[in-house]
Order: C-alpha cells, then sequence, then structure tokens
C-alpha cells in the first residue's frame, strides 16, 4: 500500500464513521468531516502535537474545530487516535442524551474536546485567545515549556461572520505566528452556493489584516502538510485556504448544500461505499486502518516525554507557579491583601465611582496575582481596568499584562474564553455594559463552558449621562441574570466592589460581569466585617430593632438611594430596613431560611433599581413596589435624569408612606 | 473671498458650534466634528440632495452619521442648512432632557437625522440597508421616483467592530453602488493612536469585498468634491478614505485623543479661535457664513421642485401605492385574508410546527402585501420564510423580495433597521432564536427607534433536539422580553401564529419576534374566532365552569402540554384552566380588570416554559410552581429531552396534586 494509498484509507475512516453516527442519530452534519477529512488526516497523523494518554498536557497544540456543526470530524479523530472519552460507543451514541458526542462539541464533555463550538466563528475568536495566552505564557515561563500551536478549521460561516473580522485583524496586529487556520474552503452553505451571498476575495481580506496567506487543494495530502509545514515558518499568523468538495465521496450529493447537514440515507451512503471502496459495516474499521491511526497518536508521545523532561529540569519554585496558574488556584497572599484593603475601606470611606474603587481594588489583586491579564475595548480611562502593574502587550512583547483589544467587543469576550480555556491566566476586560450586548454570545459561551472571565463593564445606567438611551442600560441587568451560571454583580460602594471582585476570582467554574457606575457613590459599609457579604448575593445592609415597615431592595448605585430614603422615613417615624443586592444567583444559592431572613416580613416592600422590574418580584413580591426604569433612558445630566425618571429617595418616601397609609 | 476661504469659513462654522456646544454641556465630542467638517461642508453645500423645508421627502439622499459620538457635526449643519428642528437653541441645550441635541443622534428627535447612532457599527449596517431600500424601491416604481444616494461618515470604530464586516461584504456583494462611505480616517481611538490596536489596511479589506475605493485628503475641498464625482459614477459601493486630522484646528490638542471626547476647555477654545481667526463669540456665525449655508440649504430644492413633478405625472394608482408604502399603512385586502385563512385554520386544524405554520401565512400575507421583503441568514429551509411570492434579489435584479443574507445576523439585522427608516417596506428575516444574542444590538435599536421590524426566529427552544445547549435558548425569552418596546411572541399553534403575524404587522412603532418551533404543535384553537386575541397578549384558552383548582399558564410549544396536563387532571376531578401566554409585552398593555381575570384566582398557578422562570412571577406569583429550565440544555432527541428536564403533562399534574394536597 503506498503512503497516498494509506492516507486515503484513514481519511475514509473519518468519512464513514460520520456517515454512520449521522445516520444512525438521524441527525447531524456529513458534509464537513467528508469534505475536511483528508485536511484532519494530515493534520492529526502529521503534524499537531498532543498526547492522547495526557490529553490536558499543557504545552500540547491546541486543535479547534471552529465549524462546530462536523462534530463527527472531530470525535472521530479522537477515537481513531485512541482517546479514552471517545470510545466506538460513544460514536455510535451521537447526539444522544448524556453522551460525550453531543450535536456540537461541548467543552467538558470529554478530554480533547478544546472548546464548545457550533455558534458561527466563536471558536476562531477562542483559538486567537489561545494563541494569544500561548505568547503570554512563553514570555512568561519561557519556550521550554510553553511552545505550541493553535490550529483551527473554520468554515464559511465562521468567516461571514462579523466576529471573524474581530478576531482576525487582532491576530495580525498581534503578529500571532503560531496560529494557524484551515479554512474549509467548500463554497457551500445551506442556502445554497457561497456565491448566493458572499463575493469577499479572502485571501486577499486576510492579507489586508497582515496574515500570511496560503491556498492549497484540500485533498492533496502532499500539498496539505507542505502548507502546514510553510505556516509554521511564518513570522505571521497564516490561512490555509484549502479547496475541498462537501460531502467527497457520495456519488450525488458531495459539492452540494444536500450534503451540510441532514443523514446521507441509506442509498446514499451504500454508493459512497462502493465509490470510496470500504466495503465495511457501519462504524466497522478495518484494523490496517485503526492500527495506522493509533500509530499516529502516539507519533508526539515523545514529545511530551521531552516536554516532562524540561519541566522536571526547571526550578522548583517555576514548576509550582506553572502548576498553580494551570491548575486555576489564586495566591495565597490575595485574601490578607484583599483583608487588609478592606479594612483600610472601612475606615477612610472614600466617596468613589464603583469603576474607580474598582481600579483600587485591582492595584491591590494585581499585585499579589500575577496571572491576571486586564484590557479593554478602547475604553481603558473611562472602564479603569488599567493598573501600575499592567504593562501593555504589544506584538513583540508579550511580557505585558494588558491587553488593548480595540474597538472589539465581541471578539474581545470570545478571545477572553480562549485564554481562560488555555489555562494559567485569569482574564478581564473592560466595556461599557449596555455593550454586554454586543459580546453576549461570547458570555453565554463562557458560563455554558464554566470558564472564569471577568468583565468589567462600567457606565452602567442612567447614571452615565449625556450619552443618552444607546449608551444606557436598561434591560440589561435582567438580560444579564437571565444566563445561567453567569454571575451579574452590581456593587454599592468601595467595599461591595471589593467583595465582587474576590467572588469574581474566586469563581472557577462561572463567569462573572461587575456593572459599575461612571459617577460617585458614598461608602455604605461603615464598619470592617471579615466576612463577604456579597457572597450571599443579597443581605441586610440596614436593619431595624423592630420588624420594619419597610424593606428597601437595591443595587449598586441605588443603594445609596435607598439608604437616603431610609434616614427619610425614620425621621417620620416609619422604620425601614435595606436590602443591598450585589448579585441575585448567589442569592439564590442560599438557603430557603436565609432567603427568607432577608427578604423579611415587612408590610411593605419596596426596590430600586435603574433598570426594568423583571427579576424583582423574587423580592418584594409582585404587589411590592418597583422604582425604576420602564422604558429607555434619555441624554441629560445624571441628576437631572434620576429626577426625570423618578428614581429618587422622595419617590421611595413617597411609595412607602402611600402603601402603609 | 476665494472659494477656498469660503469653505474654509463655513467648515469652521461647524467647528467652532461643536466646539461651543460640547463646552456648554461640559461634555461631548468635539474631535469629530472639528476633523470632519471640511467633509460634511462639501458633502452637505455640494453633494447631497436634499430640502431643508422638507426633511421627509422620499427621494432625498440619506446621510447617516455612523460615528454617531460626533453629533455635533450633524446637528450644526442641520442648523446652518436651516432645518426647522434644529435651531440654535437647540444646540445651545446640548446634551440637555427634552433637548432634540441629544449627545448621541436619536432618531425620532429631529427632522434630519436619519437613524440613531452611537453603538459603533450600526449606522453603517443601517446605511447599507437603506441603500437595499433604495434599489428595491427603484425596481418597483422606477427611477423617476427613487434614485437616490446613501452616504455614510464612520470612523475607525465603526470599521473596527464586526459588523462592519457584515455590512461591508452584504454591499459589495450586492453591488451597491449607490452607498458612498467616507472613512473619516484620522489615526485615533480613545486609547490612543490606531496602530496600537490595529494594522489593518483599509483599503485593501474594502477592495477584497469588491469595494470602489479612493483615497483623499479629508482637509481638500477640491479634492473631495471630485472623490464624491468619482464615487456616484462607480458601479460598486465606494469607500472614500478621508485622511483628516481629529480636533483639527485646536493648537495643542488636534490629532490626539484628548480631543475625542472631552470638551476643550475654554483656553484651548480661546487659542483655537485665535488659530483658525474665527474673533466670533461662542454660538455666534457671521451672517455671511450662515447666508452661505442657508444659500446651499436651497442648492437642491429644484431637484425636489422636479420630483414632485415627476410624482404628479405618474398614474394615479402608482401614487397612491406609493404614498400608502411610505407611510407605512397595511393594504385593505389584509384584514380579510386573513380572516379567511383563519376562518380555513380553525376547521382543519393541522398539526404544524409553527415555522411551518409562519410559511403558510407568509403566504397568505405575501400575497396581499406586495411591500414586505422576506430573507433569512442562510437558514431558508429551517426558518421557512421564503413563500412563491419570494423571488430572491440577486446583485442584478432588485425586482425580487427575498434577500439571501448570508451568515450575517448583526449586519441582517441592523440593515433591516435602515430599510424600515427608509420607508416604503416592511422587512422579515429569518435565524434561529439563539441567535438574537449575535443581533441583540441592532434589535436594541429597532425598539428604540421605534421601527417595524419582523424576526422570525425559529428553533425556539430544547424542542430543536439534537443540535444541543448551543443551539437551544433558555434565557432568550426572558432577554427579549425584558427589551423595551419590543414584542416578543411565542405562538402555540397555527391559528396564534396567524394572529401574532397579525400583530406584528400591524405594530408601526415596534419591532416584533416571533420565536416559532422546529417540531409540530397540534391545533389548540378549534373553533373560529374573529378577535385576534393573541393581541391581548394572555387569554384564556380553556376555562371551567367553576373557580378552577388549578391554573396553568403556557407559551408556545409548552401549551400543548399544559393542554394535556389539563385532560389529565380534569379526569381526575381536579379542574383546571390554561392561559396561553403568546406576548407578555401585550398583556402588560391590557387593563388591570382584563389582567386580574387571566391570572385568576385559583389555589394553584403553575407555569410551563422551556426557558427560565425570569418574567413568570407575574403570573403565577413567587410562590407559584415554574416548570421549565434552570440551566443550559442537551443534546438528544427532543421528546427524550423534555422527559430529562421534566417539562411534561405528568410533571404538572404532579405538581398541581402536591399542592391542592
Amino acid at each position: 500500500m503506498t503512503d497516498l494509498d494509506k492516507h486515503h484509507r484513514m481519511a475514509n475512516a473519518i468519512r464513514f464513521l460520520a456517515m454512520d453516527a449521522v445516520e444512525k442519530a438521524k441527525s447531524g452534519h456529513p458534509g464537513l468531516p467528508m469534505g475536511a477529512a483528508d485536511i484532519a488526516t494530515v493534520l492529526f497523523t502529521q503534524v499537531l502535537k498532543f498526547d492522547p494518554t495526557a490529553p490536558h498536557w499543557a504545552d500540547r497544540d491546541r486543535f479547534v474545530l471552529s465549524a462546530g456543526h462536523g462534530s463527527m470530524l472531530l470525535y472521530s479523530v479522537l477515537y481513531l487516535l485512541g482517546y479514552e472519552d471517545f470510545s466506538l460507543d460513544q460514536l455510535k451514541n451521537f447526539r444522544q442524551i448524556g453522551a460525550r458526542t453531543a450535536g456540537h462539541p461541548e467543552f467538558g464533555h470529554g478530554a480533547g474536546i478544546e472548546t464548545t463550538t457550533g455558534p458561527l466563528g466563536q471558536g476562531l475568536a477562542n483559538a486567537v485567545g489561545m494563541a494569544i495566552a500561548e505568547k503570554l505564557q512563553a514570555a512568561r515561563f519561557g519556550e521550554a515549556l510553553v511552545d505550541h500551536y493553535t490550529y483551527v478549521l473554520a468554515g464559511d460561516g465562521c468567516l461571514m461572520e462579523g466576529i471573524s473580522q474581530e478576531a482576525l485583524t487582532l491576530a495580525g496586529h498581534l503578529k500571532l505566528n503560531k496560529l494557524i487556520v484551515i479554512w474549509d474552503d467548500n463554497g457551500i452553505s445551506i442556502d445554497g452556493k457561497i456565491d448566493v451571498t458572499d463575493s469577499t476575495d479572502q485571501i486577499a481580506r486576510f492579507e489586508a489584516s497582515q496574515w500570511n496567506t496560503i491556498r492549497v487543494d484540500g485533498h492533496d495530502p502532499v500539498a496539505l502538510a507542505a502548507a502546514f509545514r510553510k505556516a509554521q515558518e511564518s513570522e505571521r499568523p497564516t490561512l490555509i485556504a484549502a479547496k475541498t468538495v462537501i460531502g467527497f465521496g457520495s456519488p450525488t450529493k458531495a459539492g452540494t448544500a444536500k450534503v451540510h447537514g441532514s443523514p446521507l440515507g441509506a442509498d446514499e451512503i451504500a454508493a459512497t461505499r462502493k465509490a470510496l471502496n470500504w466495503p465495511h459495516e457501519p462504524f466497522e474499521i478495518p484494523s490496517d486502518v485503526l492500527d495506522a491511526w493509533r500509530i499516529a497518536g502516539l507519533r508526539s508521545a515523545h514529545a511530551h516525554k521531552d516536554w516532562e523532561k524540561r519541566f522536571a529540569a526547571a526550578d522548583a519554585e517555576t514548576r509550582a507557579e506553572f502548576e498553580r496558574r494551570n491548575r486555576g488556584d489564586l495566591p495565597a497572599a490575595l485574601k490578607p491583601a484583599l483583608a487588609a484593603y478592606k479594612q483600610k475601606l472601612a475606615e477612610e470611606r472614600p466617596t468613589l465611582a464603583t469603576r474607580q474603587a474598582s481600579e483600587h481594588v485591582l492595584n491591590v489583586i494585581n499585585e499579589v496575582v500575577p496571572e491576571t491579564i486586564g484590557g479593554s475595548a478602547d475604553l481603558t480611562g473611562s472602564n479603569n481596568t488599567k493598573t501600575a502593574q499592567t504593562k501593555p502587550v504589544t506584538p513583540d512583547d508579550f511580557s505585558g499584562r494588558y491587553i488593548h483589544w480595540g474597538i472589539r467587543e465581541h471578539g474581545m469576550a470570545a478571545a477572553m474564553n480562549g485564554m481562560a480555556l488555555h489555562g494559567g491566566m485569569i482574564p478581564y476586560s473592560g466595556t461599557f455594559l449596555v455593550f454586554a450586548d454586543y459580546c453576549r454570545p461570547s458570555l453565554r459561551l463562557a458560563a455554558l463552558m464554566e470558564q472564569r472571565v471577568i468583565h468589567v463593564m462600567t457606565h452602567d445606567s442612567i447614571g452615565l449621562g449625556e450619552d443618552g438611551p444607546t449608551h444606557q442600560p436598561v434591560e440589561h441587568y435582567a438580560s444579564l441574570r437571565a444566563i445561567p451560571n453567569l454571575h451579574f454583580f452590581r456593587p454599592a460602594d468601595v467595599t461591595e466592589t471589593l467583595e465582587c471582585w474576590q467572588l469574581a476570582l474566586g469563581a472557577k467554574k462561572t463567569p462573572s460581569v461587575l456593572a459599575l457606575t461612571r459617577q460617585g457613590l458614598a461608602a455604605q459599609r461603615k464598619t470592617y466585617v471579615e466576612e463577604n457579604l456579597c457572597a450571599r448575593g443579597a443581605y441586610v445592609l440596614a436593619d431595624t430593632d423592630e420588624t420594619a415597615d419597610v424593606t428597601i431592595f437595591a443595587s449598586g448605585s441605588e443603594v445609596e438611594i435607598a439608604m437616603d430614603a431610609r434616614a427619610k422615613l425614620e425621621a417620620e417615624g416609619v422604620s425601614a430596613r435595606v436590602v443591598s443586592v450585589p448579585c441575585f444567583e448567589l442569592f439564590e444559592a442560599q438557603s430557603a431560611d436565609y432567603q427568607a431572613d432577608v427578604i423579611g416580613t415587612s408590610k411593605v416592600r419596596i426596590a430600586v433599581e435603574t433598570g426594568i422590574r423583571m427579576g424583582w418580584d423574587r423580592f418584594i413580591g409582585t404587589d411590592g413596589v418597583f422604582i425604576g426604569m420602564s422604558g429607555f433612558g434619555a441624554s441629560g445630566p445624571y441628576k437631572e435624569l434620576y429626577a426625570h425618571f423618578g428614581i429618587t429617595a422622595d419617590a421611595v418616601v413617597a411609595a412607602a408612606k402611600k402603601r402603609l397609609a
């Protein structure tokens, strides 16, 4: 058997596993695995550095299937290479509940899946983050410990999504030369031929963003191998445009949209078996082919062994630090540093915008947590995310800790997911809260993938004033609280800001959004308590001795209003409690008893927040009073806006008295 | 005074109005108006076709300030040209509550503002929609009535946002030759020089997407005028890359980030007055300059008059139809056509996925409403948005009614906003509901701008099955219901689908999202009623004679489960009502009495929906039973997923009985 024959048989193994699994599941996408089988075969058997017996090895090359609908390509390859999590039974259970082989690759379902893909373009942008992470870690720990590539297989859909532009311009600007994107250029999308919807010269487009580009026949293994070698030597990120036939091998459906997202059908599969000379039963891989794959699986085991030797030769401190960061554990110095600063804040009680408070807290954090990587989507001065410790990263120097992401919120959030997935660092961002909408698909994926990424989102309400309704979040608190496994924090003062940061850093499996004010806020916590009160999600900030007539619930900047209202009510002989609610999600995680205690038994319950009511009934009941927004904001000085929309202490007092009357 | 002197004085009028207004407001962005004043002067005094006395003239050229933070550029020009809504007093009230001159241009605040901008990249994509709309209308009504350009002034931020890639590739593909984008190439963003964050060759990038490109000195009025003339003659959309100095004229701040987003300060303004030889008081425009601007304002009045003549010469039917569509009124034939079809449905009671039901209803609508423009973001067959009447639009033929948007959800939604703003058509889209996240910033702007755009979003729950959690909406119902002035519809069967479509078409000032199932649903409405019951937002679908023990609230596909549960409960002697809740927002608009009637007084209230609980307390109270999702979905056959997540009739029955026990 010639090398070429062997290659074709190995590639056909992918094709038939994909066809068979999709057929058995009665749904799925056979077209991409069939079309890209040659690419995957060359990549995994000749190029990629990995160890199936140690799938979490830190210095493995990363492979991202950005075109996630082609999941059977990945599952097939992982099975063929001998990854333990992807047995033949798993492949037979493709798309069934509980299987590792979900419809789209799901991070965490099995070792070998580097990221969750499916929403198009996300994988490509994740990979940019992984390639950034590699360079950051190499700058810290040296190339002896960190020296790997990141490969992406992307489809036309990935390249058509806007996020791809943010990702690729960032990669080109940062000269991410160890990022290699293979574009499965099959000219087909669901609605038909690509030229029905697009006329972009992708090669020219990538070159315009300072990429190296290579064109290649995606079915020619020799040319593919050469292209990969050339790409590895480039000083810039590389696009390999690999011309392929979608559904390669299918006699009547190859090259058409019909093979994209539906089973081929028994007859067509039979015809494909004939055409590709594959006279085997479904899911049967002839032993010579499986052996060849398994041998390929061991191909770079020596690289792993060599790496282990180099790692063992490093000094103990470096080893410990490398491992700590990769485990995601925080340094022991963080807790006392934050406690000391919290004590200081209790004494000084500064009036600060919470975005400024965040900067101060970050100064403490960044001093003792070397693995934080800050940044902002071109709002550095407004987001207050840059501290003394965070020198900017530049294309030629990744020893810095701050990324000027440019005006690329979506690309930033997706790249941060990739950095977190890569491991060894805690990325935090900066943008305006209203632009959470721009990066929402990536926020969702961070939550789904259980990644610790932290988003600093400032200018969190009408309190930003004159920029007006396009910049004023109104529905965003509710819409972010709605995302499962995302912590949305809205701290009320400098101490709560510290506590929320502490919680965000400590949540290893949960992304966080910190919503921070533009405007100054008085300190509400007057005394030091060691406990992180924000960890309860909601807590009684100001209690009364007796059963209060009124309980006022508020978050963020409106806690000050609630406290003012309380003082006014008390002056009129009305007893009032104030509950600060920095995080709905953490409150839901408390015991029923604690929740009932916090909600209390006041006759009147009022919530105050510069957003819509949605979600607050949990605290005030459907008959409670809500003082907040019911529509979009407006442009004007912020104090006037608060008055204009009736979100004032006086309004709270009036509502309370009316209900008590 | 030479022509050049005159130009400079006219341009300086913009500069100083911007400086003075920002100074007075103590906030705002002077840099762009100062840098782009020459461009705006040439554009508005020599190129643009408009009539300040008839700002809504249908065939005016459109001007979109995509870099919306430079709003004072637009307000200044509108004042100088004599637009009634933008008096000098308005300029003096820049960024004050109630002023037309909000921090960013807000559509509807004054005639002359074509779209709301500020969130970067949106204006550019709106303009692509406007240019599409122009071609569509020209294909229908002829170039005698429709023949205008769309101009955009975009900044680096607009071009860096991912949405810009979707917009420009679409424009290039569709050969929108009457779209002219001026890039204010000042090399500065908030974080500093652009080369800190980006290395893209924008000219090469646009050319890669089949654009015509022109480089020009943005301060050379002669070169600018020539560039505009060349652009007008192009057979492709044109990018004019205009090199400018941000904050032009400011002696110490020009060309730096300092002038981007803060007042210059009194000293620097005084120095700028000196440098530009402008010895006038704040807001004072010398009469020769104002006269020159006002004369320029009348420059294309004759074009308007000529158009009016051509319009008057058209036949009565054409005139009436043109005006009807521009008013946004629906054809009289729609109501009876829908009524007849609704009657048929009541008789036939078909079991259909609501996405299929939607296609059937669209067949009826598209037959009698010629101004609908359908489309899908590469999911035509899945979204069921294409009907017999909707021939696809191609680059060379805009007589069609269906746009293959490609894999560009964000660009699609933003372009649809532009189409609606242009007037004369009702755009509707297609994508999967989970991808509402990809276009959320544009959905928000549609709501803020009160535009009738209709989004068909199918595969609306775990009911889509095997594609898994990345494709299964969970938090999307809540997050879309959270957007003010957006109607989120989740119809339960074919008749409700018809009614929701009717409501979406009838809502002239509100965008709609129709969330539709992949899976088949039985008809729930068994008898014909003329009234559109969905217009109430929620209504009693199945009542009991006595006061029911249980009320079950549900939306969409879960109404079937609610009805099954009701039947099972009744069989066990438990009386149960079912309330269908197709639209929360419309329910909130009902009278308190109606709301109380619908909610009822059942001992047990249960809500069933394949999303999170958020928002449902409104119906079931905080102590009600919610049967739905609390986290992300999973990959598997859909019936198994419903069972897996416990969203079944049996679960409803069990919960009801437990509460009644």
